[in-house]
């Protein structure tokens, strides 16, 4: 069984109060797994690359799919490469009725809710990628966030919403919360096509992590950049670096952590 | 357009160095809805409950399923009941490719990403649910927080991964770290089944939102008492009354807030 490390040092560029140092920081991995259950593709996590057979067994079990470990045959772990990985179980009994079409449709369905349910398959874009990353001002990205870190009441008050928004220089012009960081972004897709809002040169707000979907889904409609109070993944860094998406993680109060860009 | 509260008022009890107070305090909502496209259903989200056209027009386009809002011939909102709601958006191409039997394999694999992957086809249990609540010592759930937190390094560290564990009175039994709140729950579900470590009478440390599916993966093993230091939701609340299992939140310094049990 690997183990690899679930946060790997990185070099970053560091702003605060109008000056940028280069550092070294940890970020953490965003790491593909695959689920084979009896020899048939069953699920694909995106997960800490550690723990890979225990994260398996135990979706299997708090999925009601398995009722206990001796319900399981067979485990092993397989690195298909540096960036995916298969564990294979096989259980005692067939389980058949995973793989039945109405299974697959309950699942395509169920497992679409909320968060993670992307399914990007190979993304064709009419009018292709961005080839230069936007022109980013940080006195006006910290403005921005302060401002729409005071909007996020809901989260405030609760604790559960996510927020995201759409900027332009210092101004907010589409704003939306949701329990979960991908509804989030996706009601201000919505809202700004809705409202023939552009998406050249704005920024997204994000009050969550900046994980790869969340740049799949600027890449997608051609969003220049994605600006977190939190933490970005490695690999949402490197689909930045591949989409010349600049990526800005941690901006709170006087400072920000830029990831990508010039 | 139905717009619903995305938070609402509830009646909890507040601990706080040792006494116990009925307060009431906002919980954030969480509602399910279903894309149906052309007709068919197409995904199903977990959301909050507003915004909800935007929400299904910005997921189109940020999956690259449409390339703009003029694509879109037709969209409605329908109530089904006041857990459930429908939008339907019909395209003005078919986009039979999206529900060919590939497309539904890959996306039943790639949707199931990380987080929100649960497929409970209807909950079957061979040994039934809780018939009571856990016996909670409040003393001790504040050790073990304290502990449980002290731990989470990483997400100190990068500020992206979420921790979970599960803990016997004082004492933590199995920890584990994932980017994803559910994978470190799934991990240390494993852990424990691998390890023998029965699920009656332990908690289950969490470090970021209780969701529905976390109460549905704790229910799926038998387990009585969730914590978090963040929020649960109202689903997640209701889940705990239903399968009896204790949900304590925001447990952090000397005070915690108890939603279901005694």
């Amino acid at each position: 069984m690997i183990e690899m490390k679930i946060s790997k040092d990185t070099k970053i560029k560091k702003y605060m109060d109008g000056k940028c140092t280069e550092e070294t920081d940890l970020v953490v991995a965003e790491y593909e797994l695959k689920l084979s259950l009896n020899g048939r593709d069953f699920v694909k996590f995106t997960c800490s690359p550690d723990e890979m057979e225990e994260l398996a067994i135990g979706y299997l079990l708090a999925e009601s799919i398995i009722d206990s470990i001796d319900d399981i045959r067979l485990t092993g772990f397989k690195s298909i490469d540096s960036e995916k990985g298969q564990v294979e179980i096989e259980t005692v009994e067939s389980r058949e009725y995973l793989f039945t079409d109405e299974a697959r449709i309950v699942r395509t369905v169920t497992t679409a809710c909320g968060k993670n349910r992307t399914f990007h398959l190979p993304l064709l874009k009419k009018n292709g990628w961005r080839t230069r990353y936007m022109k980013i001002n940080y006195e006006e990205i910290q403005m921005v966030i302060k401002d729409f870190n005071a909007r996020s009441e809901n989260f405030k008050n609760t604790g559960g919403v996510h927020s995201s928004g759409l900027s332009v220089m210092k101004e907010i012009l589409v704003f939306s919360e949701d329990i979960s960081r991908h509804n989030a972004v996706d009601k201000i897709i919505g809202k700004a096509a809705i409202n023939n809002i552009s998406f050249d040169n704005k920024v997204l707000l994000v009050s969550g992590r900046i994980s790869s979907e969340i740049v799949q889904k600027a890449a997608a409609v051609d969003i220049g950049c994605i600006v977190s109070r939190s933490a970005p993944t490695l690999k949402a860094i490197e689909l930045g670096e591949k989409y010349k998406i600049v990526i800005i993680g941690f901006a709170r109060g006087n400072r920000m952590n830029i990831y990508t860009g010039q």
